[in-house]
């Protein structure tokens, strides 16, 4: 693992290791996985620009996302089925956001129990919820979560059906039936979920409440709208509709439909510190990986999701540093242009 | 053929199986081919919006093309010499369209008489009609239609001289002799055919009027002005001249020439069911395909152009419900977006 | 020869049969190249856009060019040792001109005198000119060609130095010292020229005054107050200064400056009679082709070299039937768009 | 090395005979040499537009540099550990300049000292300087190159910190402890110089002061706001922050913001004369080539250096000249245009 020198290198050792008829369900995406290259690719049509002769002696990274302090602005996505990766799975990689003093999102698809994972990780958490087509299920999980001192709900909105994934259908991919999952699978989501249902989330979880997957600025308008503490621009990873623009490019739209009124975050092709950077430059909070955790879990467990965490830490750093800043509040939107063609 | 996934895989099975002085006719294009390719890639510069939190619990795929019910807003492109791919030939992709509820469109070029396919298949048909320097053949022949309880005319305007086909050059590719063809050729097509003969062939045919192969605005304002019931954006599946815009991106000229005023549709290079989706979006009520048809028809005959039908139509139903449309007529020009260069 | 159906295959043919250290001469441009092959691609970022219901039953192609009737808009660009890709070299590219009512430009360095080719050929000949060192030759050279009955001068001005074609570097290319070249050489050609000795070049041709080589509006405006009688753009097939414009992206910005006043040709990258009618949309009044009749001449002498004018004779006229044309002077600017990016 | 005819073939050379992991140092760039690649493709985006019948019989390429005379706009660039290619290193590189008459910038990291390649080649040059973090050794530097008789101080400002260049790490490349540095090291650079620290480095250099690494109209402005005699636009090579623009793409608005207050300079990915044209035309007054030169010097020494230096002469004094000017102050932006998309 010591010679995987950057995020990329952790996803080439991952494919190699990981069975093809598993890696598949991980580094796939919906359809033609065009959404899918275009999260990584259209991070290079945004150029950085560094302002020099700024004292960079000393850079902070430390952040607060929702009020909760973590040391950067980047924070684990949350993705499904771990345990397939590595037994420790969840545990593993909670363990590692919290070595690193990093958010992690537990996805509703864990092998652990919420209680396990802050017994034995502690660290900052937030639940990622997939609203079951059995709510009462859904109300058990919010309170398990709660007591469990998750800090906040990350509500999946992107999913009210389930992306077609055409590399799982030809390795004939399906999830074990021997996998524990506690809180609810895909199959039983619910599709008819709507905004007015937020209300009942709310009070259930009784935590600020982020909306995931939001593309356009119509529905951050709305989310603002709904109160909600937090937008969080995603596009599945490419995994669900594919043909969406890529999720650095939907940015701008719903931060300037945010207005400010909330907190917005991004996930999706975040390869690079250099990618984080622009993703702050843009106005994102903060960024979130998940296949760079997947590879990293895959590749060497906790240390192995550490460690990618860690790379990042100090591409940032660096990025920032070269950049003019010491600290990520400083990033502007000046900082970034659109590549010319 | 179960183990193919996507109309791609029917499109390679179907080039791999077919003798290829047989299919260099149907999946060749004129000249260098780049209107072909391009009908197919200029899709991906078009980006989906979704929508979220909207109830997609039900969606409904059917809608009218010129007043007859489809079950969804996908049709059969008529295309010539089927029987080529499958002695069946027009027999089974009229019966794969009765079968899944769609509309067929019968090519000129058929082997089957129209009362044999009213016979034998049953379900929404059209015909697709080239003038002939005979023009009382084309009465005749307009007349058998009718009868035979076609629903409308689709007049192909593209090709008053045939494109020139490379790959059918190379390949020495020549009509059989023994192929019957009841209605026409394509050498005998009147290439003087102006406006003005919408008149007699609109009132020998008794039936509406759609013009097929129409690529700028100022034709689809005549054809407005001349009364056609509608517009078939096409350029014949870069068949004819080559160097013509991809379709999809000459569609939203002519929708907004048209004003409403005719129901306007779109073929070439629909290959997913989120193409679809996007014609909609640009102002299509229905597209329609031909190759993926073909290939369907030349792997498993009208089974496997049924198969397609319905491959499509579960990508279109999961495009709807992911973009946050329960129904056809929900999908707007704010779904879609340029992508930015 | 039969078996090469397009200008694409001739090219290819010829790279293959004839020595590459002579066809280096002949397909090779400046430096990169990166001028010589956008003189190819820039023609796709042209779309066409095609009229229908127009009666194409009869199409003519014959215009005029400074006067002289011709029988297409298609002539052949001057290109220089056309002896070492046949015997008969300009004889047998005039022969063919003349057989196909088309154009020729004869060069400067040609390997027989003028008179040879008026007695031999015929057919409607312009002369190329580069301006020698020594004027007197050069007073020699357009009283001889005036008397061949030559109709127009094409005064080349974008070789005042010689450019760097690096294909003829390493393949050690000279030009064999056997070769007879009656009118002058590269070397000897005066870099001192401007735009006041245009007036005794004129005085000495006594022929309508053609300049060849313009790439921007300001020289064309120049052109005009000199009162040239037409301007031919051209970057010298992308053997001068690597790093120019394609020549039909150049086009549109002369024909404007030029307002009207003269004639506008094209060469560069013209591959297809959809090419030439591009060119005409963009305001040519004629195309001309340099490349191609060198692959035609080196498979078949003056066969090959009327094979190719033929063969872009019918695709041109297919073009411009498809594009609802009937004549070169029905093509307009609307019947041309810039491709979206 | 005779028959290596342009920059690109020493590039090519000097890869295929130097010590990969030594090369590695000198060919590389941070993180996904993004920016890297960049420099060099951009140029291809920049059309040059030559201008005709200009009288270019004579050509002149002198100019100066802050007031120094030299032969040409083109001046090698600071690179460090020149002794990794060729033991007479910055003596090497230097004569070959003082050959050309080129102006020669000797980075911090060189293995000889100032008062040798000052004895040994003469020749204008300028110091590049690295402040260490020990101000009073860059005193001493700047005195000792002072009395060595360079002629400006080049204060790189893009190097705070040391980008991340993985071929360096993947080849576990290491400046050998044995090489002698005299004038400070990379990491030793001092992170926290800011525009405030010019006054003291100004004073002690008593040489007019150089900016390298400004990559936007904002340091431009403050850089003419602090009285830099010039701006050098330079991204390091690609070396520092991945993801910044092209060199060449930067230095119109850097130009622009200078105002004409100060001199300014681009280097990155200059491999042709036809590049220095283009960055004359964007309002440089010279261009610098790094890696050329050390292609050249690993090829052949100091011969190998002039030779580069000679090569690039001779396509810069052709390009002029197809450009229609006699000496560089004669490009203006009007002789380049963006390529079109």
């Amino acid at each position: 693992m010591e010679e995987l020198i950057n995020v990329g290198e952790f996803l080439d050792a991952a494919a190699a290791k990981v069975d093809p008829a598993v890696w598949c369900y991980f580094e796939g995406g919906a359809d033609d996985e065009v959404t899918l290259r275009e999260n990584v690719s259209a991070f290079r049509r945004w150029q950085l620009r560094p302002r020099l002769l700024v004292d960079v002696g000393e850079i902070s990274l430390g952040t607060t996302l929702l009020g909760t302090p973590v040391s950067m602005p980047l924070g684990i996505a949350p993705f499904a089925l771990q345990r397939l990766l590595d037994p420790e799975a969840e545990l593993a990689t909670t363990r590692a956001a919290a070595a690193a003093g990093a958010l992690a999102t537990v996805p509703t698809l864990t092998s652990f129990r919420h209680a396990e994972l802050e017994a034995a990780a502690g660290g900052p958490r937030w639940l990622q919820l997939y609203v079951q087509l059995d709510h009462a299920r859904t109300l058990e999980h919010l309170a398990e979560a709660r007591e469990a001192g998750y800090r906040a709900v990350v509500l999946t909105v992107d999913l009210p059906l389930i992306g077609r994934r055409e590399r799982d259908l030809r390795h004939g991919f399906a999830i074990p039936t021997e996998m524990p999952l506690h809180y609810g699978n895909l199959l039983d989501v619910d599709p008819t979920l709507t905004w007015s249902d937020l209300e009942w989330i709310r009070a259930a979880g009784e935590l600020p409440l982020v909306l995931k997957g939001i593309s356009t600025a119509e529905d951050a308008a709305l989310a603002v709208e709904h109160g909600v503490d937090a937008i969080w621009v995603s596009n599945h990873g490419g995994r669900q509709l594919d043909g969406v623009a890529a999720s650095i490019d939907t940015l701008p739209e719903v931060v300037e439909a945010a207005g400010g009124a909330c907190e917005v975050y991004v996930d999706g092709g975040v390869r690079r510190g250099t990618d984080i950077v622009k993703a702050l430059a843009l106005g994102a909070r903060a960024a979130f990986v998940g296949r760079p955790i997947a590879a990293g879990l895959a590749i060497g467990g906790e240390a192995g999701a550490l460690r990618v965490l860690e790379l990042l830490r100090a591409e940032l750093e660096l990025a920032l540093g070269l950049l003019g800043c010491t600290s990520p509040d400083q990033v502007t939107r000046a900082h970034v242009q659109r590549a010319s063609a």
